[in-house]
């Protein structure tokens, strides 16, 4: 049997703050470093032994696996950093209030914006401060995949290269892997697995820093999928995120 | 100009303990983790860009190392980790009091078995629990290869192709790169560099979390290296690590 992990990174300064973050690189708060130690100790405790993890070029996905490795004693397993990981590009929303854009522009719109599959926000330009041009990080990636703003249609559609030739390859060597990452990226691979359609994605509402574990026969067919931890916390925490982009 | 940055661990428990760690997985202390935040604040400050890191399989080391790179916004950088760039192996020194060994054997025999270059420690039996042909992270790692016990010559002779092999070609693609390590792994290097002999090299004594800065042409021929720091704090960090070895 061969088993990934997927856990979306903890509670960051500007989910704490409601803001759009999609590319930009907020760190965790102290809540969202106490979870990934949580998730750690549960993954310990059930005897997870990772031998390979992914995640973004974003500092929340980074720490939230760091955290969760070091308290496994797996410090030392190699680590791939991808943007393709990286959380969906939310375009010229990024760094607004949710609240505040919610109630300038209605639920509604920014409920389009935050959760419709196909429909990107406003496009950031170029040479706008927060355009991926700017940042040099992402200097190596192809300039016709550098995103200016994505639905999640988009980040989907740029996920599924790695997953395919990147984390599915290189489970012919590994049982166990973890991706940490992002809200949207992460839906983007579990749409894939568990063929979910572009309707129902959209209200898929991940947990932060609940590890979510696929099980694959070794021919990566999926078997079964499950949150680990308590159910009734988790759907608490799912119900959070689902709340987010209210005004109030 | 081409720049490689060591930086030795900050100090782990077993530092504090004044034990023989080696390939031991010992954890930093508080005081570990608060010198690699200062390291990586002083790297900032000092306008260095890295773009890609090293560092042992040893939490000390790559812990050492995500704390400097935080610090610096630079989380998203890859990071290689090697069995490599572990310290040197103590054999069956492993785990024993520093001091406690030197009133049982005296200063000299510890001193030979810490500081000789080429007179290893007795060497811990294959199946003995801290052996690393009992630790899967090793099982990848060719048998051959693979020591119970070593001299500084052995660390630095298993170091060396690691250095001209891995980080010299990367060179070609890198302008400022950091290797977080270990004392001897880092002297291994430090030889190579700069051509130290057997007998000198015993008795550099590396400050721990101190970043040592070498400057290259663009062929990777040396021009300069010099720490990053106060002169008086760096020469009392090093007496520190020479008088660890002495029973009083």
């Amino acid at each position: 049997m061969k088993r990934v992990v997927l856990i979306r990174h903890g509670e960051s300064k500007w989910n704490k703050e409601n803001r759009f973050t999609g590319w930009t690189d907020v760190d965790l708060t102290e809540k969202g470093i106490e979870e990934a130690h949580k998730a750690g100790k549960y993954l310990k405790k059930e005897g997870f032994q990772f031998e390979k993890a992914y995640t973004s070029y974003l500092k929340r996905a980074v720490k939230t696996l760091n955290v969760v490795l070091d308290e496994m004693d797996l410090d030392w397993i190699p680590v791939e950093k991808t943007w393709r990981l990286n959380e969906k590009h939310y375009g010229m929303l990024q760094g607004l209030n949710k609240a505040e854009t919610a109630e300038k522009y209605g639920d509604d719109q920014v409920l389009i914006w935050r959760r419709s599959y196909d429909v990107p926000p406003t496009a950031l330009a170029k040479d706008d401060e927060r355009s991926p041009f700017q940042d040099p990080r992402y200097k190596d990636v192809d300039e016709k995949d550098l995103p200016l703003t994505e639905a999640l249609k988009d980040t989907v559609e740029r996920i599924l290269p790695y997953w395919n030739e990147t984390i599915v390859p290189d489970m012919k060597k590994y049982n166990e892997v973890i991706v940490a990452a992002h809200g949207n990226s992460l839906r983007g691979i579990i749409k894939h697995l568990k063929n979910i359609s572009d309707e129902d994605i959209v209200s898929l509402n991940l947990p932060t820093a609940v590890p979510y574990v696929f099980e694959f026969d070794d021919d990566m067919n999926l078997l079964k999928d499950y949150f680990l931890g308590d159910p009734e916390e988790i759907k608490k925490l799912m119900e959070a995120v689902a709340n987010q982009g209210k005004a109030k």
